[in-house]
């Protein structure tokens, strides 16, 4: 009577004294995931093969104490492990990166933004004060001559307190623009790539959502996983930790909403209903986040359409 | 008799009760700049005329508070405000806002460099443990494909961790790495930039200091003209206010230096005396400074090499 055994290192034959007969041993992780080839072998070779019991199996563990096997456990180990890491990366990674990086980019465009402005206001200091939103200002910058703007803002060249500035000296401000303007398509193309990929990876979500949201309940969540697994209240308040610590510690009012508070829902909802509007809308988040986790069906769009029409 | 008064709306003959008899009124602060064209055309047509005696001045000042002149008079005051304005733009504006942005740079490609080392040890790991200068890191990124950089750091796909990315996943790492290579551009245009104009406007302080430190200083002082007037020991001190207030405030140690810290003659300078340097280098560095500002010759050479000298 004889056993068969595979461990990762390789696949034995033992006696009934547990003494090893035969082995064919791994080379690389890929033998080991096709580990059946090798007991096959071996099975057409001995004929006459058992499983081991169960009982005798702490006796053969204890034969692979051997210090001969110790390297190859660890190099085939590590060869897993590696691989268990490649396979761990999910859509859920892209996600949290794209949007962490969206903040981050928002963050960077206003610093340089904000010189930009003061900077500009040296050759057109008008042109500030006429223009609110940054993207704007960047692009007038970068893409129309002191004459244009001038026009643009109804002002003779008299009237401006601008100074004029040699060539030299107005060349490193519209590189700035430029590289800002470069900015602002990034953050554009990381918006539409995630739109892309959370329309397979939770359209349900993205749905109900909107693109920024969700992938930001996604970053707070940590995941779609742990997003799923999330109570909804949870869900609701995401974003909302500091406010929600200072509640529990000094007794200030509870926060109503965390990222979700930009969602259209909550802004056009009357200022009583808001709170209402909050749980329900997390509600339906949470439900999306697991119809999306479980691959279940898309009703995103339904839920969409009961919410609007209860906070009319 | 008659006098002639000139003041900012135009040019007037007064007779001898001091009313106005005849007079020539500006239309664009141009005229008032050319206001001898003016005086010259009243005193051809009034032949003998006067300048007016001091003693009538206030009489006649007191003419111009008549309400049909306050528009006049704050047109071509604006005006004149704005031309001022225009007229005070200065070297020191440029390279405080360029050296400014410089740091401002600097801070940006450093949190979005972090965020891409995060990001691409999802496809490659091992590069960012390899790499540490955030520059090369991006470039590599930028330039290279896996296979490449797996080769550069001697490692077989298999035992990378890396996981294989989809293009679309990959691409918008690489966008970001892009863009962040513009801002190290940006940022050796501002350095080139900088050389340039401070070569012409304060070629001492520069070839002393060299570019980055002598930027920052103009910086902290707000211009040459500001700087040509500190105490040499403010100069030293320039960068460690903060240092300066809590020794000032608790009696911690004094600092010894602000940004010229980073200056080649403090770096190599021994231990003990590193103070010393610091205070010579910003003995020089302020003379520098008001040969600058007052346009005298070009020292710099000479004390950097006494510098040089002393402190081997």
């Amino acid at each position: 009577m004889a056993y068969v055994f595979t461990n990762i290192i390789g696949c034995f034959i033992l006696d009934d004294k547990l003494n090893i007969i035969d082995k064919i041993l791994f080379q690389k992780v890929g033998d080991y995931k096709n580990k059946e080839t090798a007991e096959k072998k071996l099975k057409n070779k001995h004929k006459v093969l058992q499983s081991l019991p169960e009982n005798k199996l702490s006796s053969v563990l204890n034969l692979f104490k051997d210090k001969q096997y110790h390297q190859q456990f660890y190099k085939i180990n590590v060869s897993l492990t590696k691989q268990a890491i490649k396979n761990s990366v999910t859509e859920d990674q892209f996600i949290i990166h794209t949007i962490a990086n969206i903040n981050e980019l928002d963050k960077t465009t206003n610093l340089l933004t904000k010189r930009l402005r003061e900077w500009y206001s040296i050759y057109l200091p008008e042109l500030s004060e006429e223009i609110d939103s940054n993207e704007i200002f960047v692009e007038l910058v970068n893409k129309k001559s002191k004459e244009e703007l001038l026009k643009e803002i109804n002002l003779s060249a008299e009237e401006s307190m601008g100074a004029d500035l040699k060539e030299i000296h107005l060349k490193e401000i519209q590189m700035l623009a430029k590289r800002i303007i470069g900015l602002y398509q990034l953050r554009k193309e990381h918006e539409e790539y995630l739109q892309k990929i959370m329309k397979i990876y939770c359209p349900n979500l993205l749905e109900l959502a909107g693109t920024t949201i969700a992938a930001k309940l996604l970053e707070l969540a940590k995941g779609l996983k742990r997003m799923a697994l999330l109570p909804s209240s949870t869900v609701q308040l995401l974003g909302a930790e500091k406010a929600l610590f200072r509640h529990l510690k000094t007794g200030s009012r509870s926060p109503k909403y965390g990222v979700i508070i930009n969602h259209p829902l909550i802004q056009k909802a009357a200022r009583t209903d808001k709170g209402k509007a909050a749980r329900n809308l997390a509600d339906k988040l949470s439900l999306c986040a697991r119809l999306d986790f479980f691959k279940g069906e898309f009703k995103a769009k339904e839920y969409k359409k009961e919410l609007e029409e209860k906070f009319r």
